[in-house]
């Protein structure tokens, strides 16, 4: 006797195809400005949404002693036209993620355990930090520079949320010294001194 | 003497290429976050922004006495990208559209002919609803859930607008119990009694 | 036995401002780009959600022989913030709605009744024109020159969905010859003859 | 010498009203459909930008064992427009978060402690569902039906992000059993038995 | 001894692919609401972001004395997914840019040399227009009819920015006279006498 | 005979208020995060769209020899809301725009006169820089670093395009030594020697 409904609700003209709660993108596609293609539905699984990279804490045995382990939609498909993603922050004791910015994408940090010293600095050029202890939460908003410092005396463990499936991270240092900008442009965009330039390209790997 | 107006015009560099005033969507290919890749220009007729299966009567012969017929991207591929959808509804007597909602659009209805009693629930756990006559408009604001009821004595139709070209439809009676999620998991998220979701699990053809 | 559930939901943190289902234009105070600053959730009752002015034909007893009846945000202060809007379109025998574009959405009209002619025509210069008939709907991109016109024996009549709340509505005719444009740069800027400007302008009751 | 640098940056004609690199939000003043007004620049401090209510476990002493810590843009003014959110998930032995929406904004959990099985149903009526052990993170996509048990022999904790500063939260026995909606109106829309809606209408303190 | 650092550096998971930055249109491929797939980033040179055509005159030697040179997406694709995109407009002595409107995009218009009488007219039938001299910026808002006249002795330039990578323009007197759009239509749709219509559409060789 | 066109149009039910083709900024009122609320439509004249300041070259007599004059909405509050913004730039002889980004905007430079290096560095650590002459164009994707220097023998003048009316801008050096960030924190999140910061912090007025 009740069968007929659920003969109604299949006849509903809402099938797979003409809805998208979703996009799992297919990375082997080329991109375009909204993010991937997206997967077939057909082909998706719950293990399209549940990643685990996360849970391992980063190898941060090296000088600036940090890692970051990212779940953004290059390694985290199933994000793709969301608007977010994660990543994972280890700072060993004496760690620092160095001054960075995030071109696109706001960002919040979670401790999950230790102490963090973080902060940003405004287009209005006004400095904004703070001592964060476990489970308090710190605002960075999109394209301004920022840092993390592990302040407290053992491991640090934060995770970060970004308003952006692709947040993209420019490491200043990283910008200035580790590639094959001529120093004299460094030299002459920054102020700093020549020798400087060329010491820290020197560490960085930077040529020119 | 006025042919070269002409030919300037001709010459302005705005190319059939230089322009996206639209987007037919070309269903062939994969979607993305944005929607559809774009059926060539020169392919593009007035029959792709034309669409003709609203005018029809859908079948209610079935138990809730309804039907929904969509003009969403996937039916009416001229919609790709531009941001709105129709579709409509057909109530006969005693005729229900069940709890849903859309997770991707705000909606309103128009009432075509009949009366219908429609409501929404808000975040906020207040109740909206009202009995609508010929002529009336009804928002329903996006994601939250919603009921349209045949509340007259003869038919009653509607069309109904949706702030994006795919809506999507999650009829809550489908969703909890018209799948694979398993009985235990229905009950233990819903507090309804165990017999309660074996019963409408029957009904609406879902298993475990 | 089952009292503390009730209680345990009542002290969810989620009270009625902490959420954002809709936002009610209060159109006493200034909007700005992405509308009007919301009523309060507790003066909001289900009226501000339904609107009944489209049930009522519009006059027609003038020269165009139409009338478009609009559910924008200054009507229906319940779409503030929604992305749609609706209209009602009445057309007379041999009505027209001149040539006219809205800056800001995407339009799909819904034949009600009669026989409407309706086009567009792209960036691109190509004409996309048809006849439609009751139950039929058809696309008319965002900022693209469009018309319609019944092509019937007996009245027509449209329901017109919008992409935006605020669609906006510029008339070829009014932006040329009905304001204080004076009639060289109308001249300069269209090359119609003079002659042809200032008729025009005595119509529609423009000066200069 | 090198003082005329600083006096030319200091001209540099991009005072602090010129910039808007965030807009913590002023609660007191009415919201739009972009959020709230800011906070004048000059009295932000770090303080707007650091939250600690996250750090504290919630209170599951209840019958669903389970609480809800929000950091959203009303607890959190700082995320005002910056198009994300967090909120603390604490779930004791036998805890359940029951099935719910988010009507404004996509999710992703992060398990800080224990197992978790959670899952959603798409609008295509897929199932997703899966055992999350601690540092697995899971998508929840924006609207659809989604929920969270904990699944394992201790307490479990989660953090998650959302797309919005205001994602909003429908609990569906909550909007079907927790307030005024007339009995009969939920018998037509779900098909549950009036006996059951009766119950738990009881239970979560629902009236009519 | 700093070696170390690179390493770490050259460990973080920011692959090239994990970042967009920009994404420069393979225009070969087909578009979609959003803009062109992405060139791959390891074939994108410096090159993609820098485009000559806006340094050279455009040619005026025709009846509108005008000429618009576009630096869209179509002609720099580096654009793509931007949100803006650039244009050179040269006016001859007595030059005239006919009025107009770009459906996708706002604009600002900067005076590099000359004078330009330049205007727009609003939803609200309101008219704005201004002499401008060399250094005037004006805004011309999106979807608004605007024009733009030599209004001094020697030749007038401008350099003109849009809120989109593809704005689209449809110059009115092309859209209603130099293409197939029956006279019966345009009279209809225009009110402008048979015979002025027939005369432009000879002058821009518009047929039917 | 005609009158009554005029009297129909007249009676169009879009009013002035019913309609959002612009918004000029009250910069008297609070701004949010889609920017400030509209001056009243009656008080706006086209002096609310025309902007004179770029029409006068910057003040150069500084030690890094360039001038930035913005014409972004806190100036010229009549690209509120409409996405895009204009700045002039002065670069005399050896002039510099030291590196910097835009947290808010992409980018598009216009050479108006002379030579200019110009140049930025993705995400994915690739620099990409060119000489530009007159008539050049040239993109700065949003939030990347970048830099312009004076490469010619004369005065260099651009005008620069960005895709908001608010786009921000972060001199690195400026947020780096240009305020109170303890020489602490610039050392440990930058690697530079504290030699150098206490250098650039004396000549940038920084403290700490």
């Amino acid at each position: 006797m009740f069968l007929p409904i659920l003969f109604i609700f299949s006849l509903l003209p809402f099938s797979h195809s003409a809805v998208q709660d979703f996009c799992v993108g297919d990375l082997a596609l080329p991109d375009n400005p909204a993010g991937y293609p997206c997967k077939k539905p057909a082909k998706v699984t719950v293990n399209d949404f549940v990643f685990s990279a996360l849970g391992i804490a980063g190898n941060t045995s090296n000088l600036i002693k940090a890692a970051v382990t990212p779940a953004f939609v290059a390694q985290f498909p199933g994000l793709n036209g969301l608007g977010l993603s994660l990543a994972r922050l280890d700072l060993a004791v004496d760690g620092v993620v160095p001054m960075h910015t995030h071109p696109g994408a706001s960002e919040v940090l979670f401790v999950l355990e230790g102490t963090i010293c973080a902060g940003f600095i405004s287009s209005a050029n006004a400095v904004y930090f703070k001592q964060l202890s476990k489970g308090d939460i710190m605002i960075f908003p999109q394209g301004l520079l920022h840092f993390q410092i592990n302040s407290g005396k053992g491991v640090a463990i934060a995770i970060v949320s970004f308003s952006s499936p692709s947040p993209g991270l420019q490491i200043t240092d990283f910008a200035l010294f580790g590639n094959n900008l001529p120093t004299e442009l460094v030299v002459k965009t920054t102020f700093l001194d020549e020798a400087q330039v060329k010491k820290l390209k020197g560490v960085l790997g930077g040529t020119g």
